[in-house]
């Protein structure tokens, strides 16, 4: 039995999505071991990736094979009062044995949330899920520069990725939206390589403040070459919005 | 020189805004603490009124008579390094010696958000901010019931003070506005009594549960007896939005 489970968390306290030697706290140890211990099977979890320390997910999916079939009523009853407050499963289902929720992953979507900090204005309730913007960003001239993003490119110069695997990937949307207090960045791609989302967001920041040309966007992703891309923005700003399968 | 600041604050570690004897964390205390260290005089702040322990505000006003006066630009560029993340200093202005952020206050606005957990669905990100409705509630039944507290009434069913003073309020509106995941119920009335909100609250669930009639509501306006009006609201979904004066 194959079963595909959609999860949100707050990464806040987590040391990331993925399991690790140092046994540190994981989303993926912490849920593993509820779900092991419900079904009485050792679970393993195969999400569509791993998310950074302190990054969010909203619709991060994963999938675990079991030997003995859930009823999925009862399960969706029950399991939320064996799990934290800051993990959900928002849904399950029972799927192909074939389907592989990192394997089969086509797109995924991450939200890049930006709190308007102008005039040293500071959010309360959002406060962990938002990165203080503090000094003015154009807004157009970042969604001017986000075409520059779009289509197959070698994003090795926006990655923190010491691979030597492919570093080509797909991009095929960034979307920036408004609100009163908040700037949020939405990237749409086919596989997102590590820390490329918050790379291509402190690049795009950096064009918003003025303090970068949106021609630079072209000439790192000739280059390759990291250090000339913007900077790493912060982890609590991003969120994992979903995960789309064929 | 006498200062209006309008304060938001996430409730959930506090025991409350007013100060007490027991030395516990209250919003007050925290905030007089620091205000008085960075003016070097001994802070009392005058709010328009006590939040209960737990409950949130994102427009409390209160005001401040200090000796020396502040220079209002660099106070707002550096409070914020002071206080704790859970609070937030909104806006500071000089007022007339005469405002009094308690007496002179002519109505107050809070809303409560209920999370829709039917089917076992649950909040992350807004976990600590709303009530979590498991059962089915009618909006509309609620909608309707909320009429009959328009106006002025004697409030003391619908409360649990203790006191022999006036009980006596008035409602000017009850609005419910729907989200895919919230219900959001906003009260606004020229006085509240102890757990007034909350037990309004927890009155309109029960209607919107079905199981009280909206008749009942006029009954226990009549009676002025508490155990016949609904029950009283979790805190945590309770937020005071904003005072308004002449």
């Amino acid at each position: 039995m194959n079963y595909k489970l959609t999860i949100a968390y707050d990464g806040t306290r987590y040391q990331g999505w993925q399991k690790n030697k140092n046994a540190a706290q994981t989303i993926q140890t912490k849920v593993e071991e509820i779900l092991s211990k419900y079904t009485g099977e050792t679970v393993a979890l195969i999400a569509s990736g791993r998310t950074d320390k302190g990054v969010h997910a909203s619709g991060q999916v994963a999938n675990m094979h079991l030997k003995r079939p859930l009823n999925l009523d009862v399960f969706k009853g029950e399991i939320h009062t064996y799990l934290p407050d800051d993990v959900v499963i928002k849904e399950i289902i029972k799927v192909d044995d074939r389907f592989h929720a990192r394997f089969q992953a086509v797109s995924k979507t991450y939200d890049y949330t930006l709190y308007k900090g102008y005039d040293n204005k500071r959010p309360v309730f959002d406060r962990k899920y938002v990165h203080i913007q503090e000094d003015f960003i154009h807004i157009e001239k970042m969604k001017e520069a986000t075409k520059l993003f779009i289509g197959e490119h070698d994003f090795k110069g926006f990655s923190s990725d010491k691979t030597k695997k492919s570093t080509v990937r797909t991009i095929e949307s960034i979307d920036i939206r408004e609100t009163d207090n908040t700037v949020t960045i939405s990237v749409t791609g086919n596989g997102f390589l590590y820390n490329m989302v918050r790379i291509i967001v402190g690049t795009l920041i950096e064009i918003g403040l003025g303090s970068r040309t949106s021609e630079s966007i072209s000439q790192v992703l000739k280059s390759g070459i990291r250090d000339q891309a913007g900077f790493t923005a912060e982890a609590q700003g991003l969120s994992l919005v979903s995960v789309t399968y064929k």
